[in-house]
């Protein structure tokens, strides 16, 4: 896929989030309802929306390209182009006046992300990234420090539930807080655009589902960090589950190999 | 104190903040430098400046109340009016260009808070409260809701760092988040606000300073929930600490009787 090609498909990423924001915009100040899904998630009339409007674009955008969404079933499933999306990561936060909840765009081609984009419409913060064409923040190139020497090297981590999903993993979280005492606990997007623009050194997400993780590798490996996929199993109810971690290189070594011990123990 | 008097007083507490919010936004602009201090934690110009902003404009409105903040001696000791300041809670996020720093702003008489705010200016929150006179984020009046029953009880806690101050307290973090898995880790102030605005259900936070916790026993009783001191102690360099627990009202007993136990284990 060349240079050019690329930029399109980012140009209608960052279009495809604008739609998705207008229709959580409209749906917030209109009034939602939350449900609680059979996995006890929550959903809420804004996710739909956000997730409607989006389907929408890139279908005209792209009529024959696959999209893949939390709320919706899967369309041109056969296609080497893949739309991923989230358009409300955190719900709960979201549903329960936080304004640290995000929406996340990616396109896969041949399963391999391209382009990826994560917005915070609260925080006035939206992240980007393309292959080969670097990764942004409002604008502004972020680079990732794997060498930086910091006093307390901050860590951001999925909450202990996450770590219940598959089992009880309890003790892997005990673990990480134990070594990166200086730990912050925010839901998944918010953390992710944490570990791109230097809001912490590294991240650790558990068992979450692709359209959660969709946008984080490109965006961590164009800015010149390191992405490693930890665990990826199956449950029952959710999918295919993925735990990761990302950020300044030498510490998602240490994380993989704390992981690897913690499971031989 | 009668109303008419909590109201001027709250009137001159939201202008001081407005005047913190005015010198940390134009040193954000200029840019600012960070340092670390004996205590090893943070301090940049900005903190410095919010903080001299506020004590000019409380000295001239109030030449004879005692101020007391994070960064200059106190003023005024022996007065029965104490204002209390912490122009950037969350030092560390600021530094690294996260939004969920806040600043805090209190007024003691004779010891009991009668006027607190928190401002997060990055996330367009401010919250406040005077003694009788209601609990507020944005103009919208708080109420915790202490009978409500959560599916997945939310918890926000200090990072394990904290539980680390005096002695190795990390047992009780490990033990809070077993017992609230949906848990969240921020700073102190943007916690604090959460349990205000129904962003989480219980707030526990761990050795922190008097200006840390100033604003949020009015702010959270005056929206009619529960605000606990569990610990009060004596730190060599960081003075006097406090650890609480605030929010639903039977939520705080639990995390009382939990804190309680873990200690005579």
């Amino acid at each position: 896929m060349n240079t050019v090609e690329l930029q399109g498909h980012l140009d209608i990423a960052l279009k495809a989030m604008d739609e998705i924001h207008r229709a959580v915009t409209l749906t917030l100040d209109a009034g939602f309802d939350v449900e609680e899904k059979i996995d006890s998630s929550l959903v809420t009339t804004a996710d739909l929306e956000g997730e409607k409007a989006f389907r929408k674009f890139i279908a005209k955008a792209y009529p024959d390209h696959g999209i893949i969404g939390e709320e919706f079933p899967p369309e041109n499933s056969h296609s080497d182009y893949q739309w991923i999306v989230d358009p409300i990561d955190g719900t709960a936060e979201f549903a329960r006046g936080l304004p640290t909840y995000g929406s996340i765009v990616a396109l896969h081609y041949k399963n391999e992300p391209v382009v990826g984009v994560m917005d915070h419409p609260q925080l006035n913060i939206r992240a980007w990234a393309a292959k080969g064409l670097g990764a942004f923040k409002n604008k502004s190139k972020q680079t990732i420090q794997n060498d930086a020497k910091l006093n307390h090297q901050r860590l951001a981590v999925a909450a202990k539930e996450n770590f219940q999903r598959l089992g009880d993993e309890s003790k892997i979280f005990d673990q990480l807080t134990t070594k990166f005492p200086h730990v912050r606990v925010f839901h998944s997007c918010f953390s992710h655009t944490c570990a791109l623009i230097d809001g912490v050194d590294v991240t650790v997400d558990w068992n979450v589902n692709l359209w959660d993780m969709a946008a984080t590798k490109i965006l961590i490996e164009e800015a010149g960090g390191k992405y490693q996929i930890l665990k990826q199993r199956e449950h029952p109810e959710k999918g295919t589950l993925y735990c990761t971690a990302f950020g300044k290189s030498p510490l998602v070594d240490e994380i993989a190999a704390l992981v690897e011990s913690a499971g031989e123990a």
